[in-house]
C-alpha cells in the first residue's frame, strides 16, 4: 500500500498534527511524519518531495500556520495529490494560514482542510488510497455507518436527559 | 479508469466550472457533469453521490456559492474523496463559499481549492487518480514540466522587452 | 398548539443550545431537542423534517458551527419556516458559521439570529407562532414590558450609584 | 390573511426590496410597502410598527444598509416576527449591514436573511404564515417540487450540451 | 456649562464606559449616565434625548455592542453631537458594534471612537465644550503637555533601564 | 463663528471631500479646505493645526484613505475636536483608512464617520459649532424636520407607484 | 552599485510590477526584472536567489498574488532584504496575498509593502542602498523635498478653485 | 557601523518588542530604544528621526498598536528605510495595525513585518545594514545554516518519537 507523509513546518505544530496519525493507523495506512519548513530548510522539503512518488508515498500531508508556505512549497515539487492543514498558531486565528493555503494559482492545487484539521486530514488522505482499494474503501463505509450510530446515540441520550428534567 | 463527477449547485456556476472540463479531457480522465442542488435537489444529489463509487466514480468535485452546502451534502453520502470549489457568486467575493466549503466537522473533510479554482480541482482529481495509475503519473509529470518551460518562455519574453526598453 | 423542534449538530453544542429550552417553557411551547448531523446523520435530519409538518411542528430551530450546514439541510426538507443559530465553535469565532447559515440561495430562506443565540431563536419561534395566537401574543407583550421595566431598574441602580459616588 | 409589512430604509433600496413583491403576489399575501427610515422618521417607523399586529399584520420585513438599524427599531416596537434584509449599499458589499442586522441581543430577535435577499425574506413570510394555513402550506410545497423539476431541467439540459460537445 | 449625557445599552457595559467618569470629573465638565436600550427601553432614549438640548445636555456619548443601535438612536432623535462608543461585548470582539455605529446613513453622523474607548469618547466630548470655552481649552492643552511629559518620562526610563542592561 | 478646517491628504479625494462644502454653506459656517499630506508635507500639517484654535477655527475634519493617519496627525497637534473621514481610495474598500483613523490610542480621540462620509462629517461639525449657537441648533433641526418630510414624501410616492400597479 | 532584482509570479503582474522601473531608473539603480514562480519554476527562483549576493544584488523584490508564496520562497534562499508585494490579482482584492506575504515565520523577514505597491517596493529598495552611499541618500531627500512642493502646490490650485467659487 | 533606533509607540509594547534586542546583540549591531509616541510625543519622534542619519542611524523601526501611526510618521521625516511592527495590542487582534502599518501610500514606503514581529524586524534591519558589509552577511549565513540544522535535529527527534511509539 502507498504511504501517507506528514510534513509539518514546526515541532510546535506536533500536537494539533498528531491527532491525524491515529486515522492513520485505524486503517493501517503506514506513515511518515516529518518536520520540515519550507523557509528553514527548503532543501529537506525538496529532498523529500521530489522523491516521494518513488519511495512510495501516495499522498503528502503539510501543516503550516502563518504565511503558511509549506504546502504549496511541497505541491511545487511533486504531482502527488497534497492536503494542506492551515494551523491558528498566529494571532489571526489562521485566517492568514487558510488564505495561504487554499489560495493557490493555477496548476497548483492544494486539497485544503479546515483550520487545524489535521484528522481530517487523515482521513481525506485515507480516502484517496480506497479510490482503487474496496477494502479500506468498505471500512471507511463501516467507520462512516459507526460515526452515525454514535450521534444516534448521543441524541437518545439527550431524549433521557430532557425526560428526566421534564419529570 | 475511475470517472470524475462535477456537481455543481446552479446552472449559473457554468461558466465558471467548465475551465475544468479541458483538463479532463487532457488527461483522457472520463466525466460526467451535473445541476444537482443541496437544497433545491436534494434527492438527486443523495441518490447519485450514494451511488457513486459503485457507478465507477473515484472523485467527485462540488462548487456552489454563498452558503455553499454541496460539497458537504455529498460528503455526507459517499466515503469517496470530495473536492469543494467555491464560487464567488455573491457580493462577499465567495469568501462566504470558502468558509461554508472548508471549514467542515472532524469526520467529513472536504477537499477545498481556491475560490473559482475550477482547473484546479479537475487538476486534483487527476492527481488522485494517478496515485495508482503511473501512466497518468507520468503525464502529469510532463504537464508540470511543460508549464516550466511556459513560465521561463515568458521570462525570455521579458528580457527581450527590457532589453528593448533600454537601447 | 404547534410543537418547535430544537435540532444540535453535536451534543457539546448542547450547553449554548439548552437557553433556548426555558424560553419555551415560559410560554408553554411544547418541544423536542435532537442531535442530528447534516453530515453525520443526514437520514435522521430528512426523515425527521420531512414529517416535521404532519407530526404537528410549526417551527424548526437549527444550530451549528463551523461549515453550518444544518439549518440548510433542514429548510432542504420542509417548508416550515427554519431559524439557524451559527455556533462559535471553532477558532473562527463564528464568522464562518454565520455566512454558512445566513447566505442561503434564492427559494430557500434560513431566519438567521445572531452567533450562539439559542435564547433568541426560541423567541423568535415563539413569535411566529403567536402570529396566530393572541393569547402567547399577549404573553409577549407583557413579557416585552417586564424586560423593559427591567432595563429602568438597572438605570435606577446605576443612579445610586453614582449618587453615592458623588457625595 | 395577515398581511405583511415591507419597510425599506430609503428608496434608493427599492430596486432590491421589490423582487419581494411577485413572491407575496403568488401566494396571495397581502402586502403593503413603505419608505421609512430608522433615523430619518422615527416616528413613522414607530407609529406604524406598534400598531402593526391590531392593523392585521403578521411579520414585518425590514431592508436597510450600512449600519443597518431599521429591523432593531422595528424589532423594538412590536412582538410580530421582523425579517431583517442587509442591503450591500456601502463600499463594505453588505457586511456591515449583516452585522448590524443579526447581531441582536437577547429577547429582541431579528430574522436575518442573506444580503440583498429579498425574495428570501418574502418567502420566509409566507413559511411563517403558512404554519396555520395549511392551503399556503400546500401551495409552498408545490412551489417547491417546481423548483425541483426546474433544477432536474436544468441538469437534463446541460446533459444536452454536453452530448453535443462530445460528439 | 452644558452637561454630557453617557449612555449605554446595558448595564454590563458599565466596567468600561464608567472609565469616561474621571475624565469628565477631571475637567469640572457635569454629567450624567444612564442605562437605557434602544430595543429594550426606547420610550427612554427618545425621551431623554428629545428633551436634551433643552435640559442643558451639550453632548451625548452613547456606548452599546453587539448590533449597536444605541448611538444611532440616540442620534435620530436629536441634533446634538452624538459619540459612540462600540462595546467589544460579542464573540466578534467589537467588530460588529464598530461597523454597526460608524456606518451611518447620510444627514445622521455618530462622531465614532475606538472599540472600548470610554476615556477617549470622554475626552472628545470635553474637546467638545472646550471650543467655546477657552477655560476648558486651556486645561486639554495643559493635560496634553503633561501627556508628552509622562511619555518623555517613560523613554527616560527605558534608557536607564537599557544602560542597567549593557553595563 | 469659528470657521472649520477641511484637510485632505491628497488631492484625488476632493471629489469626495467637496461633498462637505455645501452642507458648511448651508449653515453658513465659514470653512477653508486644504491639501495636506501627513507624510509628504507634515510640516503643514503641523504649522496649520498648531494654530488653527488661535487662528479661528473650531473644528478640523480630515479625510485619507489607505494607513489613514492624516486625522491622528492633526489630532497630535490640537486639543480641537477632529473629525476622521476614511477614504475608499484603496483596494481594500476603506476598510484599512476605516481601522486607521478610529483605533486611536487613549488621549487622542477622532470623531469618525462612515467611509467617505463627507457630507456626515461636516453635519457633525456643524452640530458641534452649534452646542453654544441656538440659531444654529434651530436651522439643524428644521433641516431634520425637512428631511424627515422628505423621506414622507418617498414613501407617499412608492404609495402611489403601488397603487398604479395593483390597479 | 549593487543592483536590484525583480521577481514577479506571472507575468499578468507586469502591469502593476513595471511601475517600480521608473523608480529605479530615476536613481540610476540598475535592475533585472523577471517572471520567475514560487511554483511553477521553484528551481528559477532558487538557482537565481541563491547566487544573487554573489551576482551583485543588493535587494531582492518579489511580487506575487492569491496564496503569495514567492517573496517567502526568495527569503528562503538569500540573506539579502527581500520586499514583498502583494498583488490583488484574485476575488479577495489582495487580502490574501498580503497576509500571505507579511505574516512570516521566525527567521525570515518578508519587508512586505502596500497592496500592488510597486512603486513603494523600488523606493525602499533605493532606501535600503542608500544607507551607506551618501550620493543616493542625497537625491532621495532633493526627492522628498520635492513630493512636498508638488503637494503645496496641489493646495494652492484648491486655494484658487474655491475662490472662483465663492466669487 | 550604522546604529539601528527602536522606537516604540508605549512602554507598554516593550516585552514584545524587546524580542529584537538580542538579535541585534547577536550580530554586534548598536542601537537605541526609545518609547516616543506619533500622537504624545511627536516633537521626539520628528526631533530624533530628522537627524537620524546625520547621528549615524541607518535603520529604524517603529513598532505600534491599533490605528498604528507611529511606523508612517518616522516614515515623512527621514529617507532612512523604516520598518514596521504591528502589535496585537487591541482587541481586533492586530490586523487594525498591520493595516495602518503596510497600506502607506506612494512615495513613503514601510517596510513591514509580522504582527508582534520583533525579531524578524530586527533581522531585517541586520540584513539591510550586510548589504554592504561582507562580515555581517557571512555571520547571517552562518545563522541561517545553524537554524536549517535546528531543523533538522527537531526532524530526528521526531523520528526517535515516533519509532518509540510504533515498538
Amino acid at each position: 500500500m502507498k504511504k501517507v507523509a506528514i510534513i509539518m513546518g514546526s515541532d510546535s505544530d506536533l500536537p494539533m498534527v498528531e491527532k491525524a496519525f491515529p486515522v492513520l493507523r485505524e486503517y493501517g495506512v503506514p506513515f511518515e511524519a516529518h518536520v520540515f519548513s519550507a523557509h528553514r530548510s527548503p532543501e529537506q522539503v525538496r529532498g523529500f518531495t521530489a522523491k516521494a512518488r518513488e519511495n512510495g508515498f501516495g499522498v503528502i500531508i503539510a501543516a503550516a500556520g502563518m504565511a503558511a508556505h509549506l504546502a504549496g512549497a511541497v505541491a511545487a515539487q511533486t504531482t502527488l495529490p497534497v492536503i494542506g492543514i492551515p494551523a491558528s498558531s498566529s494571532v489571526l486565528d489562521g485566517m492568514d494560514a487558510l488564505l495561504a493555503t487554499v489560495q493557490m494559482p493555477p496548476g497548483m492545487p492544494v486539497a485544503t482542510v479546515s483550520i487545524n484539521g489535521a484528522a481530517n486530514a487523515a482521513l481525506l488522505a485515507v480516502q484517496i488510497l480506497a479510490v482503487t482499494d474496496p477494502a479500506i474503501a468498505e471500512q471507511l463505509q463501516a467507520a462512516r455507518t459507526a460515526m452515525t450510530e454514535k450521534v444516534l446515540a448521543k441524541d437518545e441520550e439527550l431524549q433521557k436527559k430532557l425526560a428526566g428534567e421534564s419529570r
